[in-house]
C-alpha cells in the first residue's frame, strides 16, 4: 500500500461525492444505533456495548478499507457466535461477560491481522457457500428462538442450541407479560410493514422512539413490569487493554468468528463491488477488519464485521466511499455523548423485535431449492451444517459442514468417473459410449478416459480398473485417454506401473493418449514412458500397429 | 462367497501342489518360531505370546484368505504399534500387558470385520505410499534403537519415541555386558552372512539353536548374567475372552493397527498375486484378517497381519495355497506342545539380533530417492511422517502424514493450473502458449484452460481470474476451455456466474468450449448456459461471430 485507502478515496472525491457520503453516513449511523444496541443484547452483553463497537471500529475500517459501501459493525451471526463463546462462562450483561467480549474482539483482531500478514485469506475458500448458507439459516433460527423471551416478556432460557433453548421457550410462554408481548409484537408488525414501504428509512429508529414514548406516556415500565434497557453509562467508553486470562478458553471461538466474520464481510464487499464494476482488495480487507476488531476491543466493544443488511442500505442511500463510515461512527459518538438518558426507558421487547426482523432474511430456503435444482448432492453439507448448528451449537456446526464438504470432495475424487470411449462413425473423434451410443471402439481395443487427477486416494481404484480389464476383457490393446488428468503423484505412477504389469502379464498392451505436459513430465522421469507409448490423439493410439 | 476359499483351493490342488504346500508350510512354521518369539518380545510381552499368535490366527486366515502365498502372523510394524499402545500402561512382560495385548487384538479384529461389513476397505486408500514408506523407515529405526539394550545386555529405556529412547541407550552403553554383546553381535553377523548365502534357509532357527547351545555349554547364563527367555509355559494357550475395561484407552491404537496392518497385508498380497497373474479379493482379505485377529485374542495372542519378509520366503519355498498357512500353524503348535523347555535358555540377545536384521529392510532410502527423482514435492508427506514418528510416536506420525498428504492435495486443488491457449499455426488446434510458443490466440480473444475440477475451494480463485481479466485485459471475447473440468459444484457455478457478470460489466463476452457431459448438465440446470454459449471446440468458440 503506497498510501492509506481513505486518502485515495478522498483525492478522487468531488464535492458532490463528499456531500452524498455525509448524508448517507448520517443515515447509516442513525440506523446503527438501535441495531448496535440490539446486537449487544443478542450477544449477552449490555446493549451499550453494541454502540461502543459502532464507534472507533468504523473509523478504523473507514481509513483502511477498500470497499466503497461496506458497513462494518456488530452483525447478527457474529453476535450469536460471541454469545455462544461467552454465555457458558459469564452471566448475560455482567462485567465478566464484557471482559470476555473485549478479549474475544482483541483475539479476533489479532487472528485476522496474522492471517493478513501470512496472506492466508485463502483458507476461507474452504468455507463453501452451502455451508455458510446452512450456518446462516441455523443461526437465524437460533437467534429468533433466543429472542422470543425478551419479545414476550419472560426470562429467556440460557443456552445456544435448540435442545437447550426450546423447552425453556415453550414453558416460558405461560409467563409472558401481555403488555411486553404487545410492545414486542407491535414493534415487529411495524418493522415488517415499514420494510414494505421503504428499505432506506430508519424504521428501527422510529420503533425506538415510538416504544420509548409509549412506555413513558402509559407508564408501562412501572405499572406492567415492561423490561427496559436501564441506566446506560453516558459518554465515550474508557479505553481498555483486553485481559489475557481467557485467551485459551476463547481461542476456538475467536478462530471461528475471525473466519466466518471475514467470509461474510468479503462476500458482501465483493458482491457490491462487482455490481458497480469496482474491485476490493481481499488482503487489505482482512487487515482492515482485523484492525477494526482490535479497535473494538480498545473501546470496550465486541467483535465486528461487515454485514449485508446495513451495506445494502448504505448502497441504497448513496454511500460513495469509506468516508461515510467515519461519518456514521461520529453519529453514534454524538448519540453516546448526548442521548443515552433517552435509552434508559427503551423496552427490550422493541430491540428483540428489531433482531428477529433483521435475521429473518438469513433463513435461506431459496438456496436449498437452488441447490436441489442444480446439483442435488451438494445440499448435504448445507443440511449437515444446519442440523449440527441447531442441535450442537455454532462451532460444531461450522466444523461439521467444512469436514463434510471436504470429505465428500475427497470421497468423490477417490472414485473418479471413468468413461468408456468409442469412435464417432466417420470421424477420428472418440466420445463416451454412454452419451453417444453410436460411438464404437475399434475391434480388440478398449479405450478408457479417466476424469480426475490421479493421486494416492484414487491410485488403487485406477490400478484395480486396469487389472479388472486385464482379467475380464477380450481387448488386446488398452488405450488410456489422460486428457482430463491434470496431475499425477508418485502413488499414481506406481499404480499405473502395477496396472501396466497386470495387463502385460495377460498379453494386453497399454497405450496412453493426450497426456498433458506436467503429467508427461512426471511419467517420463519415472521411466514409465519407456515401456508404455504415449500418442497425441486417441485415434493414433487406437489405430497404431 | 459361495464357499470357503480354502475349499476352492483344495479342489483345484493336485497331489504335487499339496505336497509342495506341506513342505513349504513346514519351512514357514520353522521360520515363524524364532520370529514370533522376537516380535512378542518387541511388543513388550513374553516371547511366547508371539508363538500363541502364530497358531489359530494362521489357521483362520488359511481358511478364509484369498491370497495364495500371504504369511500372516506377528510382524515388526504391528508389534511396534502394539508396544506403543500398551507400554504406557503396563510393565514389559507383565500379565497386565498381556491382557491389554489380547484386548487390542480383539479390537483390531472387530474394527477390521466392521470395515469389511461396511465395505470400507476404501479408507485405506488415504494412507499413501510415501506415508507408509516414511512410517516404515521410522518404525524400523525406533525398533532398532529399542533392541540395542537386549542386544548388548543393558536395561532398555522405556518409551517409544527417539527422544525417550536415545538418552537411555547412550548412557546404557556403559553398562553393556561383554558376553551378552558377544552373543548379540555374533548372532547379527551370523544372520547377515547367512542371508547372503540363502534367503530361504531358516537362519534365525540356526541362531536359536547355536545360541542356546553356546549358553548351555559355556554356562553363560549363570557365570556372566546372560539374559534369557526363562520359563515358558508349555502346551497350548487357554482360550480367553478379552477384557473390556481398556477398550476406551486402546481404541485409537486399535484403529491405527487395523488400518496399517490391513494396508501392509493387502499390499503384500496384491503385489505377489500380480507377479503370478492371480487376483486377491480386497474385501475378503479384510474379513480374513479381522477373523485372524479375533482368533489371536482368543488364544492369548497379539495383533497379527500379513508381512512382507515371511511371504517372500513362502513364495520362494513353493507355497501354492493357504493350505500351507495351516501347516505352518500346526508346526508352531507342535513346538509349543513339545519344545518349549528348550527356549528357557534362549538368549534374549539372539532374539534382539533377529529383530534388528529383520527390520533393516524397512529402512527405505530408495523410495526417498525415487520420489525426489519423479516428483520432488511428494517427498514432503514421507519426511513429515518419518520425523513425527521418530519424535512424537507412531500414531501421531501416521496422523501427521495422512493430514499433510490430504492437505497438500486440497491446497493444490484450490489453486489449479490455468493455461493460456493459442492457435497452432495453420491448424484448428489450440495449445498452451507456454509449452508451444508458436501458438497465438486470435486478436481480441483470450483463451483459458482450467486444469482442475471446480469446487468450493477453488471457486473464488476461478472467479478472481475472470475478474482480473475483465479489469486488465484488452480482449473482447473470453473463451473458457472446460475440457479438463470433470465436475462442478454449486459454489463453482456461482463463481462462474459472478465472473461472467464481471466480464459482462466490462463489455467482454464469455464463451465456453469442450464442456463435459456431467458439467454441462449442472450448468444447464443452473441456467448458466442460457446467457453463456457453449461450443464443441475451442476453435468454434474463438472464431464464432
Amino acid at each position: 500500500m503506497a498510501s492509506l485507502p481513505i486518502l485515495d478515496f478522498y483525492r478522487r472525491s468531488s464535492r458532490a461525492d463528499l456531500r452524498s457520503d455525509l448524508v448517507a453516513g448520517l443515515t447509516v449511523g442513525v440506523m446503527l444505533v438501535p441495531q448496535g444496541m440490539a446486537y449487544g443484547m443478542l450477544a449477552g452483553l449490555s446493549p451499550v456495548v453494541g454502540l461502543y463497537a459502532s464507534t472507533l471500529p468504523l473509523i478504523v475500517y473507514g481509513v483502511l478499507g477498500t470497499s466503497r459501501v461496506l458497513a462494518v459493525g456488530p452483525v447478527a451471526v457474529v453476535s450469536m457466535l460471541t454469545l455462544s463463546a461467552i454465555a457458558p462462562h459469564a452471566a448475560a450483561g455482567s462485567d465478566v461477560a464484557l471482559g470476555m467480549a473485549v478479549t474475544l474482539a482483541a483475539l479476533v483482531g489479532v487472528i485476522q491481522l496474522v492471517m493478513a500478514a501470512l496472506r492466508a485469506s485463502f483458507f476461507v475458500n474452504f468455507l463453501s457457500h452451502p455451508v455458510l448458507s446452512g450456518f446462516g439459516t441455523a443461526s437465524a433460527l437460533l437467534i429468533m428462538v433466543s429472542q422470543v423471551g425478551p419479545l414476550l416478556g419472560f426470562r429467556s432460557p440460557r443456552g445456544h442450541t435448540l435442545i437447550e433453548l426450546a423447552p425453556g421457550v415453550v414453558s416460558g410462554l405461560n409467563e409472558a407479560i401481555p403488555v411486553t408481548a404487545a410492545v414486542g409484537l407491535g414493534s415487529m408488525l411495524f418493522l415488517i410493514g415499514f420494510k414494505r414501504l421503504s428499505k432506506t428509512l430508519p424504521a428501527a429508529l422510529f420503533v425506538v422512539i415510538l416504544s420509548v414514548a409509549a412506555n413513558l406516556l402509559l407508564d408501562l415500565e412501572r405499572a406492567y413490569g415492561l423490561a427496559v434497557v436501564g441506566e446506560v453509562p453516558g459518554g465515550l467508553p474508557m479505553p481498555v487493554l483486553p485481559g489475557l486470562s481467557d485467551v485459551r478458553t476463547l481461542l476456538p471461538s475467536a478462530l471461528a468468528i475471525a473466519l466466518v466474520g471475514y467470509v461474510e464481510s468479503i462476500s458482501v464487499a465483493q458482491s457490491f463491488a462487482r455490481r458497480a464494476g469496482h474491485k476490493v482488495d481481499a488482503g487489505q480487507e482482512l487487515l482492515a477488519l482485523g484492525a477494526a476488531n482490535l479497535a473494538s476491543a480498545f473501546v470496550q466493544g465486541m467483535p465486528v464485521t461487515g454485514g449485508f443488511s446495513r451495506t445494502a442500505v448504505a448502497a441504497e442511500v448513496g454511500v460513495r466511499s469509506p468516508i461515510a463510515s467515519v461519518v456514521a461512527a461520529l453519529t453514534v459518538i454524538v448519540v453516546l455523548l448526548f442521548l443515552t438518558p433517552f435509552f434508559t426507558h427503551l423496552p427490550l421487547a422493541a430491540l428483540a423485535a428489531t433482531i428477529i426482523v433483521a435475521v429473518w432474511s438469513l433463513v435461506d430456503i431459496k438456496e436449498i431449492r437452488h441447490i436441489l435444482a442444480v446439483k442435488r448432492r451438494d445440499v448435504l453439507p448445507l443440511l449437515a451444517t444446519l442440523a449440527v448448528t441447531l442441535l450442537l451449537g455454532v462451532e460444531p456446526g461450522i466444523a461439521a459442514g467444512v469436514a463434510l464438504s471436504l470429505g465428500l470432495f475427497l470421497w468423490r475424487s477417490a472414485r473418479p468417473h471413468v468413461a468408456t470411449l468409442g469412435q464417432m462413425p466417420g470421424t477420428t473423434e472418440y466420445r463416451n459410449v454412454v452419451r453417444h451410443p453410436e460411438a464404437v471402439p475399434p475391434p480388440g481395443v478398449a479405450i478408457l478416459r479417466v476424469d480426475a487427477s490421479l493421486y494416492f486416494a484414487n491410485a488403487a481404484f485406477l490400478r484395480d480398473e486396469l487389472e479388472r480389464i486385464a482379467h475380464d476383457g477380450s481387448a488386446r490393446v488398452m488405450v488410456l485417454d489422460l486428457s482430463a488428468v491434470n496431475d499425477v503423484d508418485v502413488s499414481a505412477v506406481s499404480a499405473l506401473e502395477e496396472g501396466a504389469a497386470a495387463l502385460r502379464a495377460r498379453g494386453v498392451s497399454l497405450r496412453l493418449a493426450r497426456v498433458k505436459g506436467p503429467v508427461g513430465d512426471v511419467l517420463g522421469r519415472a521411466g514409465f514412458l519407456a515401456s508404455v507409448p504415449a500418442f497425441e490423439t486417441v485415434h493414433e493410439a487406437a489405430t497404431a500397429a
